[in-house]
């Protein structure tokens, strides 16, 4: 699609000359449009299509001086140039609302966050200073809230416990964690430089959704260990091992359940979900939802303080050291025993953690009315865990209920990020300590109160209604996450995903088509039942966009049957004539090509005509190549009605 | 596609009262079609259309007595009562003297494939006796010749001396290859009555030619084996293993080549190829080469016998035992420790097998005017290779060369096939002694001289012009075969070709389009140079089948690049209206439908007008199921040209 052949082509104004054409005329071009672009061309085409895809940015820069061409340079690195200059009190004050009500919701969830990573609580408000504060430089979303995620926190320990158990070497598992960030760091920026940001959209729609709500279910599940105060828990994440595992816990004497571990979390939860629905109903208090976590940590630690409940059981967080992330570039391991599985886990959490802020981030987009390039957002998000992996941060990214709040709590640009990261950094240094008595409990009811977001039945019964394959693959996500692993659930529903493309591309189907009354039209005749048959004239359509090795041989029997069909039903023949509308074909191969020729070889046995109506570019070459064109003897036609036109005349002059 | 419907649909001879439509009502017919079929209903016509193709057949038996319906279902199932009933004494004669030029070409040929598979000369023999016969009763192709082939035979031993050494233990060697013989009759008996025959199309023609080129140079390169009296040779088939151990040959002291193996084969096999040369040359002595393998056998056996060579070290075939085919039966194992592998290598031997046969099959009798079942075609090769394990044969398929030899003879039924069964049959009994001094060289130069008829080369340069990608799988087909293995070979072209259909599918492109001038036709400007461009208005046709998760975002961003590069070209906006010509599309998914939401939200935002055009069945209802019709207000159009003159009108209303 380049700009300039587009302009180049004539437009209806100065026309006169060249409006009028006979149907020999057209026949003519059909049968001889100029060579197609090779496969050579087409693969450096479809390149620089994805590695320059404004090929005017690049030409309009001829044009400035070198001071501009320096700025704008600049301002396509750092977005923040583009709107810091715009930038005024007005929104810094709008910022700072969305700022401090975000770091109220990021500071309670960032502990809970960093639990469920089985890493200690202080790394999850690691987490959430670093990343935000290198995305608010290079990213272009302005809503987004950057910071640890439930999925990340679950996906993380997930695949890295296999390789060393945090439990038995809690410095070693550490290690890991930034080493598997760091990587994902690489990956995700290494896309985004390489524009292989299309990648991402391999996991569909359906997979998406289907994935959250299963993990999102795994992770609740995960939750039952600080809720219930279990001691010996599963390192699986599959709903049956965790089963077995709560209720195991119900049976042994050493190592039981404490109730109250689960009377304090239950009814912090019931306190959190409720000022959600109230969130929801009265506009008014959408800061009461999020502040309520932040409310919750509060009155619980204080509450356990001063009846010292630890003694009965309570477990607590104990020591979170003050200060704010050190330095952690001398734990990243590249030279380890176990590089493929790190690479491995890397890859796996740099698509995840892509997928899911490209999500947030383009959906809040589209509502203000902007675009987002997505491979600038890659590198931004890559380049913000590479800074995160040296600074003892593990992998963050745009957080799916963190960035509601933003947007519903009116933050204009970045800066938010900035404000919540600032927020954070002072609460590290000054209340670190005040952390010691907070019940693990109250984090497990945290992360479950953010979970029912992720579970979209309406989203999923949409897809279901809409396109029952697409649901068969969010279902595979789903079921998978929670009856397998995490990486299963994934694996199984990208495979569903492609076969059901090969399966629609090469399901061998054909139409009928009739004339739609008064227009030159030609439709499918279930789809307009109101179509009219020509009679002699049977017009077929292939019903998908290749004619090759795995549907060619099927097409041409079903015609022949279908012809042979209608000669058993009335004695005499009907049909004279065969016009075959290859409209729908992209493409054909070899196979395809010998069985249209098979076919017309059939036909002519019979005494049967075979006509070609509206071949696309690359068929009708091919087709030329392999001499078919030669064998139609002329009978290749721009569209179905002029085909149709043809063959009645050909009609009459037989009779 | 039911004939039912095509038949209640009106005919253009009673129009009148519907023929005028009005664009509006048009509009009307395109945003609401009848309900397309739901997954379950295709699913179960897709089933009744390949187990019962042909509803015709099965009615137009309700008409007939009792006695007719049992005849006509007799035929079904043993096609020799059809042509038999027509059979005379002209087509005998003719099936004679193909019979007996089929048995001349095949009696040699079957002793080499027999020393190819690892197995005694005999058991090539009895294969020709067997299989044939019942191949005569069942099968539909009156030109194919049944027996042993080269492919085949090299494929047993590959797979099967994994298992066990033919070398070491010939009897459990032999045993095995029944059983697999066995199981590949199953398999293929099943494909058929199942009416599986599509999986063979999974092979594309570009990786059978491939394929067969490739197996012809590892055919041709383990001959070196006999053609230079090697006894120490590699069980491997890939070009290296063998190049080593031939060279190797050179240099043991001790296992030494020995030049009279090679001066007999080689002499025998230069007389061979010119008699072929002969045969192509002139078509009177098209006997010639037929026969010329059998003169060898005769000639070299008298030679050796008469000079004793083979006390000089020419390695002959030694006691071949007369008397017909054993009873195999009991050395079917059903209870193996390999069954799995077994039934691996069953599978693979099935589906080469067929698709020679099929392929032969079908072009002969295109050639000859009829059409083959492919489904009947397997049940009867199942069947013939199922009767053939139990009867110490091995697996048998139609044979390339000897069929065309059977077609050039000018055989006319089946009954050549038996014929040369029977001729077999008598050789066996009476001259299977005078086999003790044929050398092993003449076999290696009779299979040597067939191996041409496999490679090709014509056919790999027609798919090198027309389909690249085809030519690709073509050739890692032949690299595939050549050095690694058989099975990799065919596993890597089938990945190519799958992977092929899911690169071409969802290659995310579009194209303008423009008037045709004198048409009402919208066509690809790139294809049709001479198309108009309608100002204000934007045609783009997306140039794919489908718009799923992996294209949607890329042809997303791809139409808004392109609308924002115009903008920048003329400061004022060009564009007022886009239309997208859906036609191409077979099917969306819900990814598709949110992309196509995301654009008319981005386009809304600048003031471009979305319509679309020509939606498939499946397509609008998608779309109208996800509302995203209702979002349109109606600018959904039956053709390209009825939107544009729509976009063209409300344009004058706005000015």
């Amino acid at each position: 699609m380049s700009v300039a052949n587009a302009d180049t082509s004539l437009t209806m104004s100065d026309v006169s000359t060249v409006e009028k054409s006979s149907p020999a005329e057209r026949a003519e071009w059909v049968a001889n449009p100029p060579e197609p672009p090779g496969i050579w061309r087409e693969v450096i085409e479809s390149l620089r299509d994805t590695m320059f895809p404004d090929p005017n940015k690049l030409s309009s820069l001829k044009n400035k001086t070198g001071t501009a061409v320096v700025g704008s340079l600049l301002q396509g690195v750092f977005p923040i140039l583009c709107w810091g200059q715009s930038y005024n009190l007005g929104k810094f004050k709008n910022d700072i609302l969305a700022g401090l009500t975000l770091a109220s919701l990021c500071i309670p969830q960032s502990i809970g966050y960093a639990n469920l990573a089985k890493l200690d609580p202080q790394y999850g408000l690691y987490t959430s200073i670093v990343p935000p504060l290198v995305y608010a430089v290079l990213g272009s979303s302005r809503e987004i809230a950057i910071g640890p995620v439930a999925i990340v926190s679950l996906l993380l320990p997930s695949m890295i416990q296999k390789i060393q158990d945090p439990a038995a070497n809690p410095l070693a598992y550490k290690n890991l964690v930034f080493t598997v960030t760091f990587f994902a760091g690489i990956f995700q920026a290494a896309f985004g430089l390489f524009r292989l940001g299309f990648l991402v959209d391999f996991l569909s729609h359906a997979a998406i959704v289907g994935f959250m709500g299963g993990a999102a279910i795994v992770i609740g599940l995960q939750q039952l260990k600080g809720l219930l105060g279990i001691t010996h828990f599963t390192n699986k994440t599959d709903i049956l091992s965790v089963m077995e595992a709560v209720f195991g816990s119900f049976h042994h004497h050493n190592d039981q359940w404490n109730p109250f571990n689960f009377i304090i979390g239950s009814s912090f939860l019931s306190f959190i979900l409720i000022t959600k629905l109230l969130g929801k109903k009265y506009k008014k208090v959408f800061w009461l939802p999020a502040i309520a976590p932040l409310l919750c940590v509060i009155l619980s630690t204080l509450l356990v303080f001063l009846t010292r409940a630890d003694r009965q059981g309570v477990k607590i967080v104990k020591r979170v050291p003050a200060g704010l992330n050190p330095i952690s570039a001398r734990h990243i391991q590249i030279h380890s025993p176990h590089f493929s599985q790190i690479l491995n886990a890397a890859f796996i959490v740099a698509v995840i953690a892509l997928t899911e802020a490209l999500a947030v981030g383009r959906s809040l987009a589209s509502m203000k009315g902007y675009n987002i390039d997505g491979n600038r957002e890659l590198v931004a998000l890559g380049f913000m865990n590479l800074a995160g992996s040296l600074t003892s941060c593990y992998a963050a990214t745009g957080s799916l209920s963190r960035s509601a709040v933003n947007f519903g709590a009116g933050c204009e640009t970045a800066v938010s990020n900035v404000v919540m990261a600032v927020t954070v950094m002072i609460s590290l240094e000054m209340f670190a300590k005040l952390l010691y008595f907070t019940p693990n409990a109250i984090l497990a009811s945290i992360i479950l109160s953010a979970l029912p977001g992720l579970i979209d039945l309406h989203k999923a019964y949409n897809i279901w209604k809409i396109d029952k394959l697409d649901f068969l693959a969010c279902l595979a996500a789903f079921l998978g996450v929670l009856f397998l692993s995490v990486e299963f659930g994934l694996l199984l529903s990208l495979v569903i995903s492609f076969a059901k493309i090969i399966v629609i591309s090469i399901k061998p189907g054909t139409e009928i088509l009739g004339k739609l009354p008064g227009s030159d039209t030609f439709c499918d005749i279930h789809q307009y039942p109101m179509a009219l048959n020509t009679p002699g004239v049977l017009i077929i359509r292939v019903k998908s966009g290749l004619l090759c090795f795995a549907n060619a041989n099927f097409v041409k029997d079903r015609i022949l049957r279908f012809i042979s069909s209608q000669e058993d039903a009335s004695a005499k023949r009907i049909t004279h004539f065969l016009v075959i509308d290859l409209s729908n074909l992209m493409n054909i191969d070899t196979s395809g090509i010998a069985s249209l020729e098979e076919l017309q070889n059939s036909l002519a046995a019979s005494g049967i005509e075979l006509a070609i109506a509206n071949p696309k570019w690359q068929v009708i070459h091919k087709l030329k190549v392999a001499n078919f064109v030669a064998k139609l003897k002329g009978r290749v036609f721009l569209s179905v009605g002029e085909a149709v036109d043809a063959c009645l005349t050909a009609k009459m002059g037989a009779i």
